[in-house]
């Protein structure tokens, strides 16, 4: 099994700001310091880098040579299109004019894009939807929708774009909110060439359960990038990974195999009152990790468990796989592997279960 | 603009148990005393029957015959594929022979259906998903569940098949949990006749906009069938119409109307606490009521001011068609319809307000 | 009954930023232009003002005069500490020395105050709590809070403070999240000068009831002062007042005026994407339009029908207070007012209930 | 560090019906067949027994005597007053009748108690609060919940009575809702001998953080009972031990371990749809190893870690005790046990960190 690689969204590296700390949660940072921050990221390969670019770099050349320099490539390219003039939506903003100048901006992105060699240019329109019951007229909100991405799919064939969803924020209701809406939006527009950032975090947000929906969108053909963090499910916190959700990053990693993903997982963080080196080193080290754990789960046994639903081996076996189950498995009559559902009969299990470890 | 008409699902007049209340939270009725209820019920024309019947019927001609006296017809036929034998699942249990019975039991409620002459068989695969992380294998469950709707489908061509989306319960996670994922499996499965049933209530708790979701279902040419009833977004409470959600269930209303809805609305509510019919009743009042609130939503004036984004003109609308926001309208200038974004000026408004609402 | 003040977070007039569009969703202003938009607010009597003050006034003597040329005055003051220095928390940070400099800014909130002659000094702990599950010594942060409150309170006697509860945000999880362990904190700090604000959208993301909590934190004896706006209950979306919860809203001012409260209402909002003005005047007018519903809620049945617990009759009377439900009244026999649990009696209600209203 | 000892809800062992398989989720048993397989269950010692009894069994002498016979012991009592008479609540039941038959019923175990030498008797007044907004006189439940408890406890002032908070369900809104909540109900009381069951459960789903609130609880001196379970935090799901929150089952177990529990710890599960005996089985492994791994956490280093908010620390301290996050640690940097806040060092760490685990 050939190791994941990673990469990371350049705005954990940079100044974070919200409505409260409008001084910030830390310095300021030129994209020169940015960019040395993300060299010095144990395996950090890439980043997903926005556009219009960060101060203290204005050309995409001199970027090119910025990120060849410190042995860094881009994987997508994130054109900003959330700031001040889209906050009623970009592709879907009341006034043409505003929707002209998000579609501008596309283009840029795909310009920089193709000069920086990116693998794919994102869209995150997270302006775009509602804030209260009344206010909107969804079916328009979702012709506008496809119609942006079709629009703009077809004018650059060549180019992959990815939708990364997200149910809200900053809008407090975003229009492609979960992984089968944006399937469906996706495959009204009709490109091919759209496809799907499948963010961790989103999911949990988006009531999802990410290795379900990651098979999902993968299954449609429209999985283009795959991210990883992890959150408290009400919000998109953007915490170190498996810092809240340790089996169910396990599961997705099981998942992100299972399909063959060989591209980076992009790490989308906003490490507010930590170092971003140390999140970012930590997620990493976190997720090699847990593919040794992954390494070490025994899927003829677990797809035999799930098979049969048995619900409280597949985890047993997650738990032995994860090195702290050992005794569990013995206790709880695990080792067997076989169904023993009649009232009573737990206590049969003898196996010591010292196989399957290591 | 032609009235709504309403039918219910029957089980708000049978005996309603949970986990606690083991003994019920009112006394058990025959099918027969539950027609006598459904049919005291003002407005109330027809009714979602369960298969295999209550007690106290036992050949479909006598349950037809039941519904002719009381001028009650069925609209839906549901099987049961949630009790006891299917708490693994129906579609997707573990063992193939149950994965048969719940076949065989749709069969079963094709036959009713047909007898009864319904408008549609509903699967509510309420057991068809999983309870802990790691116990699942999500593609295989996806699997099952398209063959199966394939299957009965292909089946049954003639047939009109619906399928009622859930988050969760019974089981703790369930598989067709939304109405996207609904309709990609729907349309994976390939066959014409099957589509959703839109209940409001679920797509609260699926995190959805109900209003929303409705034209999505429409648009995709899927939606069966429209239910009402509210809850407080995290659990299925199956309360009455507009109990907690006025604004949501009023745009909800504005949207079947727009889709042009004919058939009945559905009433599916578990009145735990209170006595069914009076429960039903007002249900159905509140409905017609907020029919009278929509013929009086100034719908150019609601399109414009949600094609501008005018968030606060849209709610001063729907407020002003409940009759309970005139005030509000003058003194917020909300009269005169403009987009006035320049800071200060709220001051300008002069109109009175009355003509609208009357 | 004399009709409710109004007063409003000074911050609803000054650009607001988020972690997105860091470069705002509306033009900066000064606290000049700030004022003026307040004074612009029809009804708008009173304000919280932070300290540091906003850009242009920098003498709290400059302050006064301006606020006293518009007609204005400071009903709360209210640090800042939820920002860059305090991301790690202000009463509870790590580092004694910012511990220390959160404590000296409320003492110089509270000169401020006293100049000004406003009600209170407001604690928002924002940042005080953590982030991830294992990072925090949660007795030690509650020792710290408890301390700082304690301290503070003690050291001006004469001045009132009130603590704003929220559960997250900036910090993922704060520790005075909601209204009973706020109170526990307040009775163990054990000072007497030190109550609560009531802020109806925290107590929604709380979990809480508002007209509950509310009812709950005056009979502590701890209610200093009452907030109005409203959210999705997952987030602190500081939306216009009622904009989603309606009845909530209704039964928050009737337990308002219940308790007899005569300070200012505050509106605490973030009108992202609205003129503050427009948004700030919507919300006094709707106050103002539910107060007259408040006075058409007939107490003497509405308090019958809760002791009752009949649930159906008590929505009924609000409804019809609201105007919009005559109908329903009458259709469901509401107007009655007796309990009728028989089941099918459901129809006999005769009462026009057009008394009630007008 | 002795070890916990364990108790389970008898209820775990009987037929579970819900409102949809109101068949049962698996055979109907009496109550020796419940005690048989309690007693199989490696290491449980003791039960919570509801009063009325299970079937099979009508004199508390001959439970007495089948619970010695199987080496058991009562842990509490708890009687049924969420039962069919008591669905519109228990304590706060509108009927005078009804809230005396409830009263009756805590005599009646209070008697059952003593004979059995239970260590206390539980109110857990599920269906005590409401169901909609409007509906409730929220100061009349506040009232009537808390003479109740002072009533019962001032009438058996040698029994130690104690509450399972939950914030809903059966009831649609329970008033005794979280930790805080229900400490200040207490408190108003006043009597000394009522405290609280700590589930793990009821905590997540409060919104609580459960290592927290039982420390709080603690703190106060009110905590009578601790419990264990898991679910998704949006219902009280009953889940074996960790299936869905490892971190917060450790940290919980680490503030149980901090505040010097002795006394058992109770599994309050509902096995829908597994073996009870190995859903309960698995849980009690759960914890042992889980004990074991607490065992492993340097609480030197933790507290100093949780000291500076070190968030990335304090968590690579728990990796590491689970025994999985030894490369973590190395690569991280997070051996060293120094904050290294300076942009970029993240390198350093070389500690192999294997001492930890053995």
């Amino acid at each position: 099994m050939s190791a994941l690689t990673f990469g990371a969204g350049i705005w954990a590296f940079g100044q974070i700001v919200d409505r409260y700390a409008t001084d910030g949660y830390g310095p300021s940072r030129t994209m020169s310091e940015m960019l040395d921050l993300a060299a010095s990221v144990d395996g950090l390969e890439c980043l997903d880098i926005n556009v219009p670019f960060a101060d203290g770099v204005s050309k995409t050349s001199e970027l090119a040579a910025a990120l060849a320099e410190r042995g860094l490539r881009a994987r997508a390219i994130t054109p900003h299109l959330y700031t001040r003039e889209f906050v009623k939506g970009a592709f879907t903003n009341p006034d043409p004019a505003v929707r002209e100048r998000a579609v501008e901006r596309v283009h840029e992105a795909v310009a920089v894009a193709r000069e920086l060699g990116a693998g794919y240019v994102k869209f995150w329109p997270g302006q775009d939807g509602f804030d209260m019951p009344g206010q909107a007229d969804y079916a328009r909100l979702w012709d506008l929708t496809v119609s942006a991405i079709r629009e703009l799919a077809s004018a650059h064939p060549d180019v992959q774009f990815a939708i990364e969803y997200k149910a809200k924020e900053p809008r407090v209701r975003i229009t492609l909110s979960d992984a089968a809406r944006t399937l469906l939006a996706i495959e009204e527009a009709g490109q091919p060439n759209v496809g799907i950032v499948m963010d961790f975090g989103h999911s949990l947000l988006a009531g999802e359960t990410p290795a379900e929906a990651v098979q999902l969108v993968h299954r449609r053909g429209r999985l283009v990038s795959v991210e990883l963090n992890d959150n408290w499910r009400g919000w998109d916190d953007d915490l170190p990974v498996a810092s809240v959700h340790l089996f169910e990053t396990i599961e997705y990693l099981l998942a992100v195999r299972r399909i063959g993903w060989s591209a980076p997982v992009l790490l989308d963080q906003f490490p507010f009152r930590e170092d971003p080196v140390r999140a970012l080193s930590q997620s990493i080290a976190t997720i090699r990790m847990l593919e040794q754990v992954c390494d070490r789960v025994d899927l003829d046994e677990l797809r035999d468990a799930q098979e049969r639903q048995d619900a409280l081996r597949a985890q047993a076996l997650l738990w032995s796989a994860l090195g702290a189950a050992r005794e569990t498995a013995g206790a709880a009559g695990e080792a067997t592997g076989t169904a023993r559902e009649t009232a009573g009969a737990a206590g049969e299990a003898t196996g010591t279960g010292t196989a399957r470890e290591t």
